[in-house]
């Protein structure tokens, strides 16, 4: 992709990393999920799952919008997000300990898809587009809504047990 | 390092991440400064610096509070964060694109970091670590405040610019 040279190109190529990361978070859920112990997680995990194939197709729609063919773009921060949880996820054999490990790594992934879609939020009002901006509004909520469920089962109960 | 067996492990873990990517953001930093061009980016940059070196002082502190020398372990995350970044810094042209463009990636950084430092306040609460918890405390919340700053420099002034 040519360099951004003004907000609607930069609006694009960010559209097209977080199709990615979206992308390679739907590979990466079912593996976290079977590996998880604690149910609560495990359930966390398929719901999410469900959550961002909805993201997908909200993102479809937004490069409908832009009148741009909706295609990924080579995300080396998600890469590099999923690529330590899955080592720390594969290497760790208490199970307990595994399961806040993989708190951890699904929390660095919704921070990252936070401000990804609070910048694109942000850029989406400023280019007037208001329908393209109420849909990523709506991805931003629920992935902050998803930190805030793994907040509380991290203080809940499966830190207490790794602990 | 070995694969972490328990929740103080993984604490060790953690802290060697977000050292190097405290240690990376340094290298960073002052790159971003120089390519700002908005002076309240500029600026804002430059004071986070300082307030980076002192998180490394703060984890240094950390380290020493829980007997472990103070080492950086590579972190995938960051490095892939900061190449976006860069990246997308050094091939965008125009100046008011370019200053948004920067904003994002430091707000990527900067969840990166609520993430990891959020999960370390929580890991050394229930390891009953109360000093290091605080000083951990203390950086979350000037992560938090950066993040809350560059929010309103994009939504203010230079984001309308790049429009």
């Amino acid at each position: 992709m040519p360099a951004p040279t003004n907000l609607n190109d930069l609006f694009i190529h960010e559209l097209m990393d977080v199709y990615f990361a979206e992308n390679q978070i739907t590979k990466a859920l079912p593996k976290m999920a079977e590996k998880a112990t604690a149910p609560a997680l495990k359930k966390g995990l398929e719901e999410h799952l469900k959550e961002t194939k909805e993201h997908i197709k909200r993102l479809d729609k937004v490069f409908e919008l832009c009148g741009t063919e909706a295609r990924g773009e080579k995300c080396p921060a998600m890469d590099g997000i999923l690529k330590e949880g899955e080592d720390l996820m594969m290497e760790i054999e208490d199970s307990d300990t595994r399961d806040a490990a993989m708190i951890a790594a699904a929390q660095a992934v919704e921070h990252y898809e936070i401000a990804r879609y609070g910048t694109l939020v942000a850029w989406a009002g400023l280019l007037g587009m208001k329908e393209a901006q109420n849909l990523l509004r709506d991805t931003l909520a629920e992935e902050k809504d998803t930190d805030a469920k793994l907040n509380r089962m991290a203080e809940d109960k499966i830190n207490k047990k790794a602990a």
